[in-house]
């Protein structure tokens, strides 16, 4: 990296922090519909961004869900134009109460800084785009041309850019995409993400009786929708971490022995691991199956959440006349998220006990995704990594899904590269989610890197 | 019933309503801490109630507990004492957009009084406070003497009036227990309830992880409380309603020959019961048992909630750190309350699955009970009710619990007699609970005929 740029970096550091922070504290969560207004702050303040960074033709894209954060700058004729992605919503901060410091309120403590959407994906778009601030402020150009899309509704299943993508397809006019919505496998380790789990997220309500009953009354007769949803939960996955809905394995393709043998040479303490990351008295899943495997190449179906009935204080006898769960499946190549929900939904309705209905709803859906990392596109985003973090770059997967690498290879034909810089014990989706800060000062000097050696 | 008793009763009519109205309007919810304030309010306004009624000695008794509200009327020498039983306490009234009007504002639809509490139990309370009101306005004196004790915790287990009962045992100095919070077989039907089952409210929470986890990184090893919740329950009882726990059946008593044959000739339907009452597709239980067996004289074990994880709106991929469930088991004799916890947290100690751990709570408790029809108390009371509603009384049992029955039989050596007025539709536990106003002004002149009739 020459000098210069260094040295923009360098005195930039309090004043990227600063924006950082306006961006965290935007409670910007795509789940909640009351959060409407600050979907949209968030996706004005990322153009503000933007604008700033020196892209032109900035604008927010509207459609049928939140609008998506266009920017572009094409002047390096002759040059491969990166498409840059990334995320302005969030997951939601429940549960409240175990946050060390408020979600939206962004506080640095030790090397890390806290906030929902630190690192999944508020932290790691602002990568993206002060890297690209960077080069042209010190250089006045770009060493290829980018185009900026980023999404407000990846915590959702990202309605509006597959419709984008369906709609433009080629013409998105791009070689490749370039996601910082991973993570670098160990501290310090950098690292390309190759594959993604796909997800099918499904709510199923039962319903029994007209209207909540007295259970000392009725009890003995009267169906119950709880129960009948533990019977419906169990009936979808054993306890061995086994799915039972017929059919569901079929397509799975396993992972390539070279896979499984870099793999197995990733530095990982499994018993540290179920300490430091998990926290429980042991970890479960399939027998025979590496935790690689489990998390990365194996379909997986898990309980979200269950309403229903009394929840407050104390002890009420009542019989709900409904519940529901929020249930959903990982899914890995060749599983299509349509035709599992199929089987899902099937499998729900055959397990539905007598005295009780039930339905079942698509909240959202993603496919799964694998790249290629023999492309020139991934080969320089590994040596771009391997410079600037002084350590050979792995290849990994991960479990979670980002569904527009399915959406831009399947539409666009162009592959994803995935220059991960969050960390195993980030907190995605869960309380104290934190980002850290040499991770995201690293990944500034990575993120440049890379332009330079595609130009 | 004499001219000028009938006459009392019907120039009071409005007079009663409004009284009890006022009654309804506070939302003495027992489960709720936040309610302790009304449940004060409750208690205060029963015991001016009862000094308008003419008793002597009114006062809250204070303890361990919400307070008693006690009154007497001592000056019948010679005659039995008759204890009056009712509650002040209601249950929560969720879900509250069920409700066709506001569950603490009284509203008369038709022939009948929708609110929470209408029937179970401060209408029926109002019924004997103002039954001897009225005694004692008429003829300046009653029949026999009476004692009142209304509580405040029958819904979560009447843990003050099961200590006083224990303290006070055969001190109490009643012949007999008068309690008025059970239901009419059918409407015009005149109906005394010989037994009750008996309750074990108990919570069970279940851990896993240290926080809550994103289910595509963590999802195939990390554990999920939610599904070992759906194991667990499943474990509890099977889709044919048999409790699964070892030895559970051990204890029960099956009902006399003779119960069995007064029984089937109650006039009942069970196509319309499943219509008009349940309300679901199908009734569900154990097969090869009545309906009056599965639900009066066979134990139940029931779901009455889940917490854990995201139950808002669409979609959040987590892996929650924690799950609840409230779960009860109806008891008939000769289970033993402490005996059945003790079982059941074996088994949910059992069913736990790797990677998690359970905690039980006993939340509340009652005994089962019958009381054997044949005695001058039960029978003066079945006299009294066929002369009032002109029809045979007949002898019932109820699935729900009211714990002081068991308590007074054990600690003061005294039967129960259970006039109930409410009926089978009341939605007692369930929104738009009602009392049926013939019901009402009925039993007042069936309470004042049965303390004539003892006297």
């Amino acid at each position: 990296m020459t000098a210069d740029l260094q040295r923009y970096f360098d005195d930039h550091r309090a004043n990227f922090l600063d924006g950082l922070r306006q961006l965290l504290r935007i409670p910007s969560i795509s789940t909640l519909p009351e959060h409407q207004p600050d979907i949209r702050r968030a996706a004005e303040l990322v153009a503000a961004e933007l604008r700033q960074a020196g892209l032109h033709q900035v604008r927010l894209i509207e459609g049928d869900g939140n609008p998506l954060v266009y920017g572009e700058w094409l002047q390096a004729p002759g040059k491969p134009t990166l498409l840059c992605y990334g995320h302005y919503d969030v997951q939601p901060p429940d549960p409240l109460e175990e946050w060390l410091s408020p979600p939206f309120e962004p506080a640095i403590r030790g090397d890390d800084i806290f906030a929902r959407g630190a690192s999944d994906d508020k932290g790691q778009t602002y990568i993206l785009i002060k890297a690209v601030q960077a080069l042209l402020a010190v250089r006045g150009s770009l060493p290829v041309n980018v185009k900026f899309l980023i999404e407000g509704e990846e915590e959702t299943g990202g309605r509006h850019i597959e419709a984008y993508a369906r709609r433009n397809g080629r013409q998105i006019g791009a070689q490749a995409v370039v996601i910082c919505d991973t993570e670098m496998f160990a501290p310090g380790l950098p690292t390309l993400c190759v594959g993604l789990r796909g997800l099918v997220y499904a709510e199923v309500e039962v319903t029994g009786a007209r209207a909540d009953l007295h259970s000392g009354v009725y009890g003995g007769v009267a169906p119950n929708p709880l129960q009948a949803l533990a019977e419906i939960l169990t009936g979808l996955k054993n306890a061995a971490g086994r799915i039972l809905i017929p059919g569901f394995y079929d397509r799975v393709r396993e992972p390539s022995p070279a896979e499984r043998s870099a793999w197995a040479r990733l530095p990982f303490d499994e018993e540290r691991y179920r300490e430091r990351e998990i926290g429980s008295p042991e970890l479960v899943g399939e027998a025979g199956r590496s935790i690689f495997e489990r998390t990365w190449t194996r379909p997986t179906l898990e309980i979200h959440g269950i309403r229903g009935g009394w929840t407050g204080e104390g002890a009420k006898t009542v019989i709900p006349a409904r519940a529901t769960a929020k249930i959903s499946m990982r899914l890995v190549p060749d599983l299509a998220p349509q035709e599992v929900f199929e089987r899902f939904r099937g499998q729900v309705e055959r397990l539905t006990p007598r005295g009780t209905r039930s339905q079942v709803r698509l909240l959202s859906a993603a496919e799964p995704a694998v790249v290629d990392p023999d492309n020139s596109y991934l080969r320089a985003a590994a040596a771009a990594m391997t410079e600037v973090f002084g350590a050979e770059t792995v290849y990994i997967r991960s479990g979670g899904s980002i569904p527009i690498v399915g959406l831009f290879a399947e539409h666009a034909g162009i592959p994803s590269v995935m220059m991960g810089f969050g960390l195993p014990d980030d907190n995605l989706h869960a309380p104290n989610e934190k980002l850290h800060l040499p991770n995201f000062f690293g990944g500034l000097r990575a993120v440049a890197r890379y332009l330079e050696m595609l130009g």
